[in-house]
């Protein structure tokens, strides 16, 4: 698709020549040591055709990226049961928060927020084992990206684990709540894990499709997930995928979209494409800095706007 | 256009077989009296054609519909100055609270909550009289919806006045802090004024039409507002236009909207049409029950959410 | 008595060499017009006798100190139907913040805070007109000096009323939460008013007797208040006196006391001294920092301690 | 003492009768096996003499009051250091509430609530094993208990730490914030461990001598802590001892007091009595209900309030 390529190009170039990237989370050390120079795009088109540019194929660590997958995961296993356990509104609070919570009885605002995708993990591990749990996640995400090489960086896990002190903290206040139903230290087990998956912006971008193509992978394969649930995933990206910075987001790209602190933003044109992102340096609110602008970009050129078109 | 009225009167029909109806705002006690059997609905296709079913033709309060129509006006007049006084991100918080604006020192979080509001109200007293305020914003709601009839309904305003303690101490709360520029007391008499606009559905809809259609009244006449504002509105309005409900709106109906408690709602869906439906009984967070499930089903049979199609 | 004067003119002393002198408060224009440099001190012991130091006769705003005279008027008035209206509990939070408020549906935590003393005048106007209003607070702190020359200085007052947008932000939140009876600009006309009196330590030394001395203002003379109430009031002082400082103040200090922003400080020893202490210039927490000092060196001195001897 | 014995003996009457004695705590199982029936007082004087009546020899689980033995024990070893990480005000939130923590970085708002007492744990544990560290606190309360024989219970501890998620999330929190400096399961360990510290009324009111007396045990002992330390904790007990209730208890016993979920208090009248008093029944904001009662009739009798005489 050789207009997509050249816009991608365009923003690859725009990009590189950027000065303030952005700062590389450092709390969880092991992502303190990426290079911040790096960006990447990549965009699935509803013909199925991928086009890429920059650091398209090298693979990072998607981290929250990971909560619109395994709540895929989550709501075809257990369906609408789930929301009695987690809400669907935006929090207005940093993604790590544990004052909505008190005030909601340990029930998080929404899934795409810490205390929220923990809850989902937990779901996850129903009748499942750790390691089955995150297998199960792992299946899901390498049948969506058609890729079976997909796996969990190690190193980024074990980091996570050492210094997840504050999930800590939301976990053991929700099993106080009553909204955990696993020990919390098995059910951040999974958490840290399915957040230290890593991808390329090619597979990742393969990975969203679904939620851009009402649940399929490609033009004519089967479901993976029913069109509403695709819709509504979409849903809750628009309103809740960029922690504090959602509405923002909203107002500058105007496409869902689901940030992690490893860089990486998954962004959903809905009937259009599936695009993925990745540069390392973060903004003050935690999405990648250079991932925003780039999407910023991608939407005027190509009016995918959700809100309106040119 | 035949099948929109169809698939109107469909839901009209629905509607009037279902028997919760929610319950009439009553803290302002003129909206308290109005009878919560009506319901109407009107849609403004993109060809300029309007379709309409119940009580479409009756007028009622618009209420916080009216924010945004005053948040287009100011942003025409003082552009991207606004958000130095009012943020762009969902609250998470009922449509009065003022724990949000003590954190953030007396910043609202978006302008479609009742702070937020009154600082665009704030805005809109800029070298004006309240009086020319309360025309510049009826001016502006006429020439959108196209029908000098629309008008302040002078009770509903005065009733307003007489019960609005809670807005009383949001916006000396924002003197306090500096975020509003002109007396308390002038510049609610502009908010409580607007918010008593009188329209009906077909009026309504016809002044959404700006938000539908990147800016344009009808096919061809002139922009009423640019596309970009059309678009960041519509962004506002789908994460920020149901106050606590805002993310449950977006996840069953998928499309922009704003709510006012005398149970109206414009709803948009880019490049397809602009909508407004009325009923006033309230659900649990403050929006028209029955309004909000005709816009569900509304989206249903149209496939028109913005989150991707059928 | 000679020792007494002998540690207040040591204390007057020692205050005259401090550089730090902590910042006058401006957010009330004519407070702001008060020289830094004074310091006065006035010790009334249980004998009757009064000793002092510094300024002690110069008058200065009372500001937040009138609220213990006014919670005692009001309880004298309708007793314990007040707790209905207000808490007795600390606030954990700066003396004008209304997010309890709105936890607490329009129940201020206790009467030392702002709000819960504006619930306190709101009290004393039941049956009053707000010139009553005042006349029957200023009457109660006469008599309880014994110094019919105590009024309000007009200026203090006015500039008051002029800037106090906080305060009207808290009362009309009560009076949306049915916690005011009657129009807040009434209500705060009293308030306003009573913040204003102006008196000297030797007055304000002499109308804090009857905390001291369980009721009475000389030995052998009738009662003012009942010595349960006496104590009552002094235990609110001792674990909400001084906001967000209270707890500061009890570990340094060891003394029922209230401050102002005036940089006025009563202070009761129970059954052996009232005193009142004052110096402009307010630490972080917006109490005397002078007075707080002096209040420490002569709760050393003395030994009067209320959590125990030397 | 004969006066004393009388009076205690009508105290425990009167609660023989009261039919209404609030609940036992049960979110810890084996606290929850108490029978409500029983209620124990005592009382050391000035002169060394005890008196008791009812259950006053049986221990109890002394919970919380064990917080301000680890309080006196820290400033003990560390001195004031300890006041940069926790902090000295009334928190006017729930003994559990993490709200606050998030707020404030996670430096507690003072040592008598949990969090605060968490920390003071983690002060302990300083170049110490957990065993080592329960020893540390066990030898201090038995020294100023005079009594060998004060230990913990096993059940109850394991109780504490098998169901204490609410205390993990707080310790997890505070880990993350920097300020517990060792592994959170440690430090909660020697927490579980105190709280489970079993006494009786009358030892309880012996290891209080130290806060009534000045830091002594007895006339002419040694100091087991300075007379300052002894004020200051005694300020802390009145300001923060009792939770949410800590107003209440001030306004109503006028007695420096630490509650525990026992259903056990300990109360100071500086330079005149230690007062321990036991019933497992809690009231609304969790503390002893007949305890608090007791201690209001003990007050009202002796005029022992701090706040004046009768």
């Amino acid at each position: 698709m050789t207009d997509m390529s050249a816009i991608l190009d365009d923003i690859a170039s725009a990009m590189a020549q950027e000065t303030g990237r952005g700062r590389v989370a450092d709390y969880i050390p092991e992502l303190g040591k990426v290079d911040p120079g790096h960006f990447g795009i990549a965009v699935v088109s509803a013909d199925g055709s991928m086009a890429s540019a920059g650091d398209a194929a090298l693979p990072f660590s998607i981290q929250s990226v990971s909560k619109v997958f395994t709540l895929a995961l989550a709501l075809g296993q257990q369906g609408d049961k789930c929301w009695t356990r987690v809400g669907r509104e935006p929090s207005g609070d940093p993604f790590n928060s544990i004052v909505q919570l008190e005030a909601d009885d340990g029930i998080p605002r929404n899934p795409l927020i810490n205390a929220g995708a923990i809850v989902v993990s937990d779901i996850l591990l129903a009748e499942r084992s750790v390691d089955e749990a995150v297998e199960a996640i792992l299946g899901f995400v390498r049948r969506a990206a058609g890729d079976e090489g997909i796996g969990v960086d190690a190193a980024v896990a074990s980091s996570e684990r050492d210094t997840g002190f504050r999930n800590r903290a939301l976990a053991h206040f929700m099993r106080a709540a009553g909204n955990l139903h696993h020990d919390p230290e098995e059910t951040l087990a999974v958490y840290f894990r399915q957040c230290a998956i890593a991808m390329s912006c090619e597979q990742l971008a393969r990975a969203g499709r679904m939620f851009a193509f009402a649940g399929h992978t490609a033009p004519g394969s089967a479901e993976l997930i029913t069109p509403a649930r695709a819709r509504r995933v979409n849903s809750l990206m628009l309103t809740c995928g960029h922690y504090d910075g959602s509405g923002e987001f909203a107002f500058e790209v105007g496409l869902p979209g689901k940030s992690g602190v490893g860089g990486g933003i998954l962004a959903v044109a809905p009937g259009k494409a599936s695009i993925a992102v990745w540069s390392p340096g973060l903004n003050a609110v935690g999405n990648s800095k250079l991932g925003t602008m780039a999407l910023e970009m991608l939407a005027r050129e190509t009016g995918w706007s959700v809100f309106g078109g040119l």
